[in-house]
């Protein structure tokens, strides 16, 4: 049998061995609903609580600026629909990207059958958006903006501190979609003024059917699933509790190992694109292989 | 240390150790993304085709009538918004009862900030609701009635078949709950005449964070998460492939084991009664002892 290589850890990643060890006593033994009040829901509560800090330390908010959901696609459907319909009385636009992953675009077309108004900004022939083009995009109707951290298919990754500078002077509230981003780049929610954020943990060596999403506090919000009260009532259902704890073990890996990972992925992108633009002729390279993910130094 | 028992199975179980077997697999090495188009992708996608088969044959319904989502609360919202907001042109009632999980009451209170009208039915003094009441209630207004096949704190289990004729006579959709009752109770939603079902996986020694929605083919119904074309574009989102798999193992065992598993059930719960009746005075037990889970023959 020959060997065969994986090369598409953009659409998804094996969960990583010690993940796993951390997600298996939830599956067996600490099984308790971390909405009970006995022992044993509040194993699966504190554990649930330490993955909260896991993740909020790794982009430096805090504990209750966190919600877990069941993926990327529900904490960008969470974060725009919630984020728009709350703060409907102060406007109706949003600007976005054309090329932002669905789960935003669809998110936004849904919007827009709903009375709002989107805008699509354009990018360049590296996959970035214009930022004059976006400041210029802000209207007095402009509520929310919405680009995301790092492209999934081209790995282009934007200028997130400065459209978080844009976004705070106009006083116009900051999602950023870092689906792709985590484990890659690293993301300081204070520093890049982000306000809202979307996280998947597949994509970092996390299990799947689990996300995260961040919102600052101050920053109201519309649930989607109501229901009971978990997830301080902005997201109902049972916890998930294994994945939760998978989660904040696979954020903490990452952001630990973020240098040597990049190291290593650069050295295979480098060997990469060397030898297939060796034995191909006329390789083109889409995006910016100066700020590019796989390629940060 | 005091041996301790665990007396909330309606809460939560724990994982099936067989079920577990199952999903290990799908965790460290069938990782693939299921909707890529390789070998390893589509591991994970026949891997959830038979967890769709299972399903499908547990309840009497079509492979193509089953959806995953992340648990009993997404796919209540779901059925319930999906339902009525596709449905809206031909009327704005819907009925359901008090007594429903907060799932379904505060998704019909969603509803009703949208325009909605919603009769919530009273039950009797066992629980049950009144089926002419409920005959009575339906205006031509009515598009959708949602009532849960068992009750998740007393027990309870009502007239579905009644209830699913009725629905079908006046041409109303007829939506249920059986998050409590599956394990417990053979459900065939063709001679039951359901239009639509919610299941969680972790109520019936599955994992945590996976539901399913039945819905029949022919029911139009509106996608709550927007994004990529999963689950026949109708719930977005890279599938949970491990929670998948140990939803199908669940509830094939559920299925092969409802009988011994139920007579199990009556021992524990008659051995219980009669103790607790015996050293505490005035013991009142709040349900119908004749018509109730665990009480099943």
């Amino acid at each position: 049998m020959e060997k065969s290589f994986y090369f598409d850890h953009a659409a998804t990643t094996a969960l990583d061995s010690r993940v796993f060890e951390e997600m298996v006593p939830f599956f067996l033994k600490s099984y308790g609903n971390p909405s009970s009040i006995y022992s044993l829901g509040k194993e699966s509560k504190y554990a649930i609580d330490i993955a909260r800090m896991r993740v909020a330390s790794s982009i430096n908010c805090k504990t209750n600026e966190i919600y877990f959901t069941s993926g990327g696609t529900e904490s960008d459907n969470l974060a725009i629909k919630g984020i728009a319909m709350a703060n409907r009385n102060y406007g109706n636009h949003i600007i976005t990207s054309k090329i932002e992953h669905p789960a935003v675009l669809n998110s936004c077309k849904s919007l827009e059958k709903m009375g709002f108004k989107v805008t699509y900004l354009n990018v360049d022939s590296l996959g970035r958006i214009d930022l004059n083009e976006l400041e210029r995009a802000i209207t007095r109707q402009t509520i929310l903006i919405s680009i995301m951290f790092a492209n999934n298919e081209i790995g282009t990754i934007q200028d997130i501190k400065e459209i978080g500078r844009i976004a705070q002077k106009y006083k116009v509230i900051f999602h950023t979609d870092t689906v792709q981003a985590i484990g890659n780049c690293t993301i300081n929610v204070r520093d890049m003024k982000i306000d809202s954020l979307s996280m998947s943990s597949h994509k970092f060596y996390g299990p799947k059917g689990v996300g995260v999403l961040y919102i600052r506090n101050g920053i109201n919000f519309v649930r989607q699933n109501d229901g009971g009260h978990q997830e301080q009532d902005k997201r109902s259902g049972t916890e998930n509790t294994a994945g939760i704890v998978g989660t904040g073990k696979a954020i903490e890996i990452a952001t630990n190992e973020l240098e040597s990972y990049n190291e290593k992925l650069k050295i295979l992108s480098d060997y990469y694109i060397r030898e297939v633009s060796n034995r191909i002729p006329n390789i083109k390279i889409n995006g910016d292989l100066n700020n590019k993910l796989a390629r940060k130094q």
